[in-house]
């Protein structure tokens, strides 16, 4: 064993009309959904619409990593270390965005602002 | 096998006077440092002393969770949802706190406002 391994267990999944990958400005415009386990929802306790909060998840489609890549890709631009990006092609791939939380209904979340795919595992929800 | 599971390696360590949890607005007065993993120094190419960096790392003392809790333990307040809280003992043990970078040397980072004890496994840094 490893110890240096850690792990964690989703406690929701994203709903988002993008399947695929989009440029992360254009995802950041629509409306997403995120539902939350049944059994965590007593969590959400002091969450409200009109808060900002914190999505932690995982870039669960992401294989492998570069420590020097191209912003975005835009290979124009000089390559720089991955950890002053926010490529998903990271060590770790954890992503994290400050979303507007819109509604929230039972399980269901709300949210504009999240550059995650359909289907991305949540790992950690945090008011900014 | 939990198809859930979603495992990663830390890609550093903290160095902190603190060898045991104090108040968070404590811990932050601090400076500490994190060590990262000699293989992974290229990927800080870009990082500057006087950025602001995200570090995300482990509360790898942190075992178990409520899902309500009194905002720092201050039983005077009412309890509230962790994902509303910042509290270490939520479903997935992660931190993740703004911090000044002060210096860079070598694989060693220098950073004020970091709220991890010594021994705390680092997940990811990001510029903010």
């Amino acid at each position: 064993m490893d110890s240096r391994l850690i792990s964690y267990r989703s406690i929701g999944t994203v709903e988002s009309p993008f399947k695929v990958p989009a440029p992360p400005d254009t995802m950041k415009e629509t409306v997403s959904s995120i539902i939350i386990d049944e059994n965590l929802v007593e969590g959400l306790t002091g969450l409200h619409a009109g808060d900002k909060i914190l999505v932690v998840f995982s870039f669960h489609e992401s294989e492998g990593y570069n420590l020097l890549q191209h912003p975005r890709g835009d290979s124009s631009q000089p390559r720089r270390g991955v950890f002053s990006l926010r490529s998903p092609r990271r060590p770790n791939p954890i992503g994290i965005t400050e979303v507007d939380l819109l509604n929230i209904d039972g399980n269901t979340l709300t949210v504009r602002g999240l550059d995650a795919i359909h289907g991305t595992p949540i790992l950690d929800l945090k008011l900014v």
